[in-house]
This record gives structure tokens, C-alpha cells and sequence, in this order.
């Protein structure tokens, strides 16, 4: 069995349909995503591969890589990789893409995904473009989880950022997002700039340089750092041109973010490479957090570090990067 | 007579001062605007060449062009040429740049350009820079257009951007805009970047590689496209250098704009080549649309074209490739 | 004395706690702030310098330049400079920088600095993430200040933009800044972006031609521009590469910077230039205003002025230089 599928356990329902207000958030460990590979789940081909890929994140994709008439084939067939545990995840998070929530599609797809008893690790919702759809979204998971007595530790939610509206209304979206944790068993952990489709919305054209998303790139970090979520970069949909890639790869990780979209086997590892931390990071982290923690145990807060003025958010920084290394 | 000046028919008021919540909004033929161009209203020499300008959308100068002893003169000759039909516009839109709500001319301006049998088919309004000044705007309409018991067709509104605070509440502005056709018979149709005085507001000094204007160009792209509207990039002031206009117009278009405004009549072929749509996306719009139609008749709303799951923005785009190519 | 310390004159309490509504805001002279250079508080070495500095604003720093076991130090120190007004200032404006709100040392600083007879022009609060903290400086501010019965002239406030959070925030943080001047007798003059902090929240890393930070240095000059604030960019670390400095600084002017943080006197003098308008522009723009007059007076509003097509927002842009020029 695949270490990262979640097992359901059937108890009494200790977890309500909306939590009580005093109650602790649920929490979950961090995964780091630096490359989030898509596999259409109705394709048994690609399904086969997964134990090689060797990406961070596996979605099981029943959206845009799923034509219309194969969405039910899809959903059954995750459904089954769930239950079955047949296919071997590895180190890999197993996570599902569901339909959005404007397509009349998603209702279905959770209800198949959410069915069994053992759930993906994150859920990915597409085309986010308004903080309801977020609400409707966690009414729906609660009404497939919640209402069987299913208790359930922290489902991970991973948002699409793909139009002009939802890159203008992000703030907005993301306190939505945060609040949702407080309505049902979801850990908002990361945006992914669904790039293809923000320049179809908006008209652009995509160049190599990509000067034409450098203000939905760095407005996507901004925010997703604002609320303590990872930011996903942009598909390199030439996935023979590693060369390209590997540039992208290191502008996308300058630029802050934390990993990158990948639709071919060949670019797990190159992307991997660009967003793992380099050698200085780690040695950095290292040292910051062992400093911390002495200061920690003589009752100091903030502390000065190499010139700079360490505090909790600097010291979560650094644990990331020592995870991160740590899962490498 | 040009096509494009609206006919106003005198009926019972059927219109009202504020279009009652139920009844649905008004629409208008969608107009490409790749060129818009400005004639200063009192300049007859330049009024004179408005037959051989080819521009997309002749914009009639009540503001910048005008200087203020001019002013009178400019609302006076423009109410003239609309009366008058003595200017043939042939293919280009006629439309009209009154001053701004601050300016305190903008009322003498909407009277006059307003008060005569024909109306031009789309009003400029400069520096808006509170949503409020849109309030303001649709209550001298309906003053000027309703209360004579005129029934008029929607007018086209564009919206020009030209300051920090303009760009920095573009949602909210745009927001309003979008509530305007259901107070008065205007369809905000397109915002338009101001970007001397845009440059101008902030301080800063306009390059050739216009890097300074990335943040501008780019949150001005996005927000329109959210609300649906046209997006107009700056002017190229060097109306000589027409290879630097050729790729300022080429990049405007990459990053989503749907014009360009010019201000010389030896640009507005260079400018329209840049922002048509080009072989290639006529096609893809073509067949796009064909399919989507056939969809539609078997009952099936999103559908998968080329690798891309279709739904109605993606058509309304196709649609609006499609309806430039018949236009041009 | 130093002419940029400001004397508070003991009188009855004229100033409230919170002003009447209806009372003009107060009022303080322009100060330009080219080069904004850091002395910390209790590095004597360093304040000795200060007379040969030359940098248009000094910072006396209390926060990131002092460890945390010499806050104390510094604090009192400052006080000390301020009392016996025993440096020179020259024409540097006089200024201190306290510890975050968030810190909890903010207290302790402000009742140091503001405790004596002599106060600073302005004062530098770093590390604002949200509006809130605004209020609670500006109720410490008038604890410490007014209930002492002291009268004082407003003192200038300079706001650090250091995290993803406070950048998204940006213009509700300078809303409720705006408001401050109605609370206690604060101006906010000036934001500065604090690149470092800022670039470590976000997990970016700065290059050479910081591509990475062009939304973020943006965003800033055009929210700072909307509130008629300074905006003060970036600190160029490699304090020996003069000629990256002058690059950097150029292309901070040209976005619309009002001037930029320097951590060394040597970057004195290379920020200054940029940040002061050349003999050309000067030349320039005075000769355009000249002839804008004439063409006014000859009833032209456009005009051709060296090639290029000159209206109202290009005056505007040269009047921005006349008067910066005349207020060096």
C-alpha cells in the first residue's frame, strides 16, 4: 500500500459539519510540491507509469486532461486506484483534480472520489473565480465525508488560478480559502497559476520570455505568500525543450515559487532540481534553526541572525527548507 | 450619411431615468477598436481628412487635443458635424472625448454633444478616478438624453485610466461601470490607458522598452478582461518611428490589448495590422465556433476543441476574432 | 543646532487626543528624501560621521541595523542626540527609526525618542502589515507626546512595505495612514520598500536586474503615488559596486522612485544624482512649459515639440521636474 493514501476510519462522528468556533484547526504536515504531474485517470497507460515518475505531487486528473465522454470512465477509475491501493504511489502525494465547480461536473466527481474508504491526500479545484464557489465546494465534501460518520484527518485543497477574475478577486478568494478549514476537514496549501487558460482569457499570447505574465506571476506569489500557501508556476508545454525548461524552472523559483506544473515523465527531474534548495539554503535553515531554538530555551523571541532579524515567520522558512530537504 | 452616427427617434418616453431591476440590459454590436484615433473637434483641417483616416474609431476631442480658449469651439463644431452628417466616417466608428467630470467642462460638453437629433456611437470620459465620477456621468446623460423623451440606443462608453489612484480602485471603477447600463442607456464597452498622464501622476520617465509600465499595462489588461471589456494600450508619441510603433503595437497585442490609440494618421495601418487577428486564429475561431454550434444542436454545452475544454468565454472570444475578420 | 530638530514648546493642551472633526489637517514642509541613509542609534562611530554625510534624510535606527541586546543602548542614545542637539545635522533631515509594532520593542522606543524636548522631523515604522498597527502607533504616539500638555508641529511618518501581506495590503494600510493626521500630529510622507524582508517572505531571490521584484516595486509607486506619498526604493547590499548602483538607481527614478535607501556614505552621492533631475530634463522641461504657454495663448491645445506630439499630461510631467528642481 501507497504510504500517502489516507485510510478512513469509521468511528462515532466526532467531526460535525461545521466545527465549533473554538476548536483548534486541523493541521497537516507539509508536503512539498515541487513537481505536480498530471495522469488523466482514465488512462491506464499513463496510470502504469506512476510508480516511476518520481514527482512530488501525482494529480489524478478527471479535468481538462479527460475529454467529456471519458469523465465517468475517470472517476470510477480513481475511485478504484483509491480503493485498491493497486498502484504504487512511492514517495508521491496522491491527489485528484475534480472538475470545476461551474462545470456541473464536480458534484459528480466528488462523490465518487469521496466515496471509498480511503481518500486522496489533496483535492485540486480548477477555474476558481469566485470565493463562493469555495463555500459550495466545502458543503459538498462535508455532505460526502461528514453525513457516513467518516472521520477524517485534513484533506489538502490546491486552487486554480485560471481567468482575469480570479487573478483580480485573489485576496478575496484566499481569505475565503482560509476560512475554510474552520467548515470542514479541507488545509488550503497551495495556488497553481493555470496559465493556458489566463491567456486565453485574457487575449494574450504566450512568448518564451513570458513578459506578458510577469504581473499574474508575481501578483499570484504575492498573494499565496500573504496566506502562507505554496505558488505552483506556469505548465512548459514544449516538454522536449529541457533547456527551456530548466530556464523557466530557475526564474519561477527566484520569483518565489515553491514548484512547477509538469505533463511529461522527462520533466520531473529537471524541474525537481530547480526548486529544491541549493546547498547554501540548507546549510542557512540549518544554523537559523538551531540558533532559534537556544534562544527559544533562554526565553528570547526575535534574535539577530547573520544581520538579520530572525522571527517565527523566517523560522518556518527555514523548516520548510529543512523538510523539504529532509523528504529529498 | 455615415453609418455610424445614431439616428434619434423621437417616441413616448419608454426609456426611463432608471431602467426598472426586471427589465434585461441593454446590448450593443460588439466594435473592434484596434485603431482610435483623436481629431481635435475645433481643428477643421484635421476634421477635414476624417474620410481618409481608416481608423477603427475616430474619437471627436472635447479634452487634451483642445486647448481651454478652444473648448466652446470644439462642443460647438462636433454638435455640427453630428447634425450636419457633412463628414462621411465610412467604416470608422464616430465617438466623442468629453472632458472630465473634474475638469468642471464636462457638463457643457454632454449638453452639447448630446442635445441634437444624432449621437455618436461611443463617449470617451477621461481621468476617471472614483467610481463615483460615474454616477455623476449617467445622471447628465439621462439629464441631456431622457427627460426630451428621447429613445436611444445604448451609447458605447470607454473609460480612460490615466493616475495611480485610477489604476489602484480599477476594480471598483469597473464595478460601477458594469452597474451603469441598468441607470442609463450606455454599455461600457472598453478602458483606454492614459499612459502620459499615467507617467506623468507617478513620476516616472517613459523608455522605449516602456519596462516602467509593465505593472500598469498589465493589472489594466487583466481587469478589463474581467469585466469583459476592451483593453487600449498607450500611444506611441514618436509618430515617426513607425518600425518602434510596429513593435510596441505587436507587444501591446501579446499581452492582451485590443488596441492602441494613435494620434497621426500615418499610423493606423500599422497599428491595425498588429492588433487583427492573425490567419491562424481566424481559423481556429472559425472551426471553434462551427463546432461549438453543432455541439450546442445535440444538446452539450462544454465540449473539448483541439486538447481545450470549450465553454462560453472561449466562444465569446472566437466570436469576437470572427467578427473583426468581418469587419475588416 | 542642528535647523532640522524640532523644538516642542511647552504650552496648555491645545492639541487633543483626537482632533475635532472640522479642524484643518496640519501641514509640513516638502522634504525630499533622495538618499535615506541608516546610522544605528548606538554605533558612535557612525553617528559621528553624520555632519559629513550628506544624505538628504538620516535615519538614527533603533530596528534591523542594532542587535537586540544593544536596543537599549540605542534608544538612549538617540535620546541623547536629540537633548543636547549635539550633532550636526547640516541639511540631513533628522529622523529615527523604531522597532515593528508587532516586535514588542516599539513601546519602549517611542517613549525614549519622544520623551525629551527635542523630536525628531520624522519617524520611520517598519515591518506595517496591517492598517491596524497604524492605529495602535498613533494612540502610543499621542500617550506619549500629548498628555504631557506638549505642543508640537506634525512629524513626518515613513512607512516600511516588508512583506507579501503588507504589499497586498498596501492601500488599505495607506487609507487608514491618511486618516492618522486627523488622530495625532503625524503626516505620512513616504513609503519605503523593504526589499530584503520582503524578498525572504516571499522565498524569492534577488538578481541583478531584480525581475522579480518589478510587481512589487510597482505596486508600491503607484499606491504611494494615489496617496501622494515618496516612494523609496530598494537598498543596492554590494555597497563597492558604485556603477550597479547608479544602473539601480536610474531605473528606480524612472519607475517613478522619489529617492532609495543607502547603507554606506560612499552611495551617497551617486543616489542623490539619480534621484535629482538632470540638467537635460531640466533644460527640457522648461523649455516645453515655455512653449506650452505660447501655443495655450495662441488657442492650440496639442502641439509638436521636438518631434514629438505634446498635450496636458506631458506639461504635467514637466512641471513635476521645474519643481523638483526648484525645491532641491
Amino acid at each position: 500500500m501507497s504510504r500517502l493514501i489516507r485510510k478512513v476510519s469509521f468511528q462515532s462522528p466526532v467531526i460535525r459539519h461545521v466545527r465549533s468556533v473554538g476548536s483548534a484547526p486541523p493541521t497537516k504536515k507539509y508536503t512539498p510540491r515541487r513537481a505536480l504531474m498530471y495522469v488523466p485517470g482514465n488512462d491506464e497507460r499513463k496510470v502504469a507509469k506512476i510508480p516511476k515518475l518520481g514527482a512530488d505531487c501525482i494529480c489524478l486528473d478527471c479535468e481538462d486532461g479527460v475529454s467529456i465522454n471519458k469523465k465517468l470512465e475517470a472517476r470510477t477509475n480513481i475511485r478504484r486506484i483509491l480503493d485498491e491501493r493497486s498502484v504504487d504511489f512511492g514517495q508521491s502525494e496522491c491527489s485528484v483534480r475534480v472538475n470545476s465547480v461551474e462545470s456541473g461536473l464536480c458534484e459528480e466527481d466528488l462523490k465518487a472520489v469521496l466515496g471509498g474508504n480511503n481518500l486522496p491526500m489533496a483535492l485540486h479545484l480548477p477555474k476558481v473565480d469566485e470565493p463562493d464557489q469555495l463555500i459550495w465546494f466545502a458543503e459538498k465534501l462535508n455532505e460526502f465525508l461528514l453525513h457516513q460518520g467518516k472521520a477524517v484527518s485534513p484533506i489538502g485543497l490546491i486552487i486554480f488560478i485560471e481567468s482575469a477574475r480570479a487573478l483580480m478577486r485573489l485576496p478575496e478568494i484566499c481569505e475565503q480559502a482560509s476560512l475554510l478549514r474552520t467548515m470542514c476537514p479541507i488545509i488550503p496549501e497551495a495556488l497553481v497559476f493555470g496559465s493556458d487558460d489566463f491567456v486565453a482569457d485574457i487575449g494574450a499570447t504566450r512568448t518564451p520570455e513570458a513578459r506578458e505574465l510577469l504581473y499574474a506571476r508575481q501578483k499570484l506569489v504575492t498573494v499565496a505568500k500573504a496566506f502562507q500557501l505554496q505558488a505552483i508556476d506556469l505548465v512548459h508545454i514544449d516538454y522536449k525543450d529541457l533547456e527551456g525548461l530548466k530556464v523557466q524552472s530557475a526564474e519561477g523559483a527566484r520569483m518565489g515559487f515553491t514548484g512547477k506544473q509538469v505533463i511529461h515523465p522527462g520533466q520531473v527531474s529537471v524541474v525537481q532540481a530547480a526548486f529544491a534548495p541549493s546547498q547554501d539554503r540548507i546549510e542557512w535553515a540549518t544554523q537559523l534553526i538551531k540558533e532559534f531554538r537556544e534562544h527559544e530555551a533562554n526565553g528570547h523571541g526575535a534574535f539577530t541572525f547573520r544581520g538579520s532579524m530572525i522571527d517565527m515567520p523566517l523560522v518556518k522558512q527555514a523548516q520548510n527548507i529543512v523538510d523539504m530537504k529532509d523528504k529529498l
